[in-house]
């Protein structure tokens, strides 16, 4: 299947009828499961009393062996307080929590890692911090998750410098890091030095600034930011702190205006906005260029139309080629990050995870395949061992 | 095995090495697992995005629909301070998780129920008490487990009025439960009135005054509670506030003094202090009683001791009969509670358990078998069954 679609344009998207959804996930999409069966009164004996007594008494005289001994220090909390679920808005914890356990789901899947749903009933930045940290034996990284902007930035800087393990809020890093390997296969196929190339990235949330900051990391100056009131500029006086700051290092050419004003001789349009833009702004784009068109499930413009004036095209769906999935990187992220041992996700790290994608598809690039379909099994082990290694290399 | 059990005094302990107990907890006990996988694009499409945002936008029209597309509904949190791990004191929240995985594991054994370790880096009452208000969305359930006294009967009962959701103490009621049904048990075998024995507590901790009002609520009225400093009588002011409470409504015959002084005359010792009670206080005793020495792993007095002066004699251990153990309890009645769709255990529902339990031996009763062995399969059924039905007939 991951070939049958990267090698045509398939307008036909994945028909599944509600009734089908809604079966699959009857009584939740996860079970928690024995390692080893509990049939025999000797198992009971190792598992529970008396024998655990050892385990605990070890790890009371010495903390760091919980890290051998459970399950926590390598379990992902998946947490949520449901302010900005899928692309759908604040529908809260409850609401949130399918999205959660399908998460928890695709960390097995691809990593091979135990992880639990977190949903919190409150919105306060304050109370998810501290209720995280009273949280904190229970884990041993936390995946943000579908928390609104601009909240989640104050939201994850604080939570990792209140724990001491892997925390990253995937809507904001792991959009980028995919963003940045499909951009990086693009530029390739396109013959760019991709520091040369002009951005345009649509949408100050998590995943706009987050693409942002990333893409400014491997070098690309010429990068505009818009939210839904135009350009990102700092004479602006309606922005908040992180928008503020973020006018300070974009728009080097100092534009005003809309969509329309940033597009003119723009290479790379980045839609995560949740907005539409209409085709004659994308023809207004240098020609030959890249849309990314992430938008979900509305691609900010048909890829169809967007191809007929760029190079390349991706999308976030799957009935698409070039699909930027999430999860080509969190679950090699995490995975890399705990293998290693590491207490903070880095830059570095991310920017590894970005070159690891794209090295899975380098020698095998094609305008329909600037990143691997997420079905494949060769990104995750990829993604861990960059992750690993550049936390070493950073520790 | 529980038959072996049940037939004979077996002095040898299961031996098992320190080897074997490490080895069997090397990376946790518990695992997250998939209930169906997600082995193609459809699947994916089906359990994450865009299938995802069907549930998750219907939970957020309609709330109780969580109940049926998640798995919170019927997940209960496993939660633990590390207070008082096992019989071990205060050894933090890493050093319990190992028990808290085991109860995990019991729970998916004895009664195919998720459940999840949360263990919190606080002791005080208003954070845990407000933590798991914030959790609330995550879970359906709440099993508080080694917490200390008397801290465990304040946080329990503010747990219990702060969520609309089944919570129990196992510590406290799981004990109590089993220890009445034993009781039970006891009282046929004798061919005595269970209202009509004297009854000796020693212990004032979680499981002594826990097992002291379930057994005064089936009508036992001549009960004496002991703490380390003696008989709990109103008189004394040396008691926190749950003991003064009990005083007031123990020991109706106004004794003072201590073991030795309680100990006479008494049919019944359950012992549930950690401590040590002599040969010639249990020879003190009515002839033909009951002792339960279920402190653990040591019991009060040997089983072997303790038989020559009590007709039924039962411990915490496996490696002799009439183990009183709470896994006969704790997983049928949250699955019972949780069938029911309880918002509370009620008194009625934890007798109904001890009826439960001790129906399943009631035909079959001898001295060494007055309650079934823990791995009798027929136990859990019956609890759940009892517990559903007294939670519908009180709501």
């Amino acid at each position: 299947m991951p070939e049958n679609l990267a090698n045509t344009v398939d307008n036909s998207p994945i028909v599944i009828g509600d009734e089908e959804i809604f079966e699959a996930h009857m009584g939740g999409k996860i079970s928690v499961d024995l390692k080893a069966p509990l049939d025999s009164q000797r198992a009971l004996s190792i598992a529970y009393t008396p024998g655990v007594a050892q385990v605990s008494r070890a790890i009371a005289a010495d903390h760091t062996l919980a890290a051998r001994y459970t399950w926590a220090h390598r379990l992902v909390a998946v947490v949520s307080d449901g302010t900005s679920v899928l692309g759908l808005g604040d529908l809260g914890p409850s609401a949130s929590l399918p999205v959660m356990e399908g998460k928890a789901a695709l960390f097995k899947t691809f990593a091979g890692l135990d992880s639990i749903p977190i949903v919190l009933d409150t919105k306060d930045p304050d109370e998810i911090v501290e209720t995280l940290v009273r949280l904190r034996p229970s884990f041993g990284a936390v995946n943000l998750e579908d928390i609104s902007a601009p909240r989640c930035f104050e939201i994850e800087r604080r939570v990792i410098e209140a724990l001491d393990c892997p925390v990253m809020h995937d809507d904001q890093h792991g959009t980028a890091i995919v963003a940045l390997a499909a951009l990086m296969g693009a530029a390739k196929v396109l013959g760019r030095d991709i520091s040369s190339l002009r951005v345009v990235v649509s949408g100050a949330g998590a995943a706009g600034v987050a693409c942002a900051n990333i893409l400014m990391s491997v070098g690309i100056s010429e990068i505009i930011v818009l939210d839904s009131q135009g350009v990102l500029h700092p004479e602006r006086t309606d922005m908040n702190d992180v928008k503020t700051e973020l006018a300070q290092r974009t728009n080097p050419g100092g534009r005003t205006g809309g969509l329309a004003e940033a597009l003119v001789g723009a290479d790379v349009f980045l839609g995560a906005s949740g907005g539409v833009v209409p085709e004659e702004l994308i023809a207004s784009m240098n020609p030959g260029g890249v849309v990314f068109a992430l938008s979900n499930p509305d691609p900010e413009i048909h890829p169809e139309l967007a191809a007929k004036y760029a190079a390349v095209v991706a999308t976030g769906r799957s009935d698409f080629p070039n699909q930027i999935n999430n999860v080509l990187a969190f679950p090699g992220v995490f995975r890399g990050a705990l293998d290693a041992g590491a207490e903070r996700i880095t830059e570095e790290m991310k920017l590894a995870a970005a070159e690891a994608i794209y090295s899975v598809v380098a020698d095998d690039l094609a305008p329909e395949r600037v990143v691997p379909s997420p079905l494949d099994p060769r990104v995750e082990p990829a993604v861990a061992a960059a992750v690993a290694a550049a936390a070493g290399s950073s520790s």
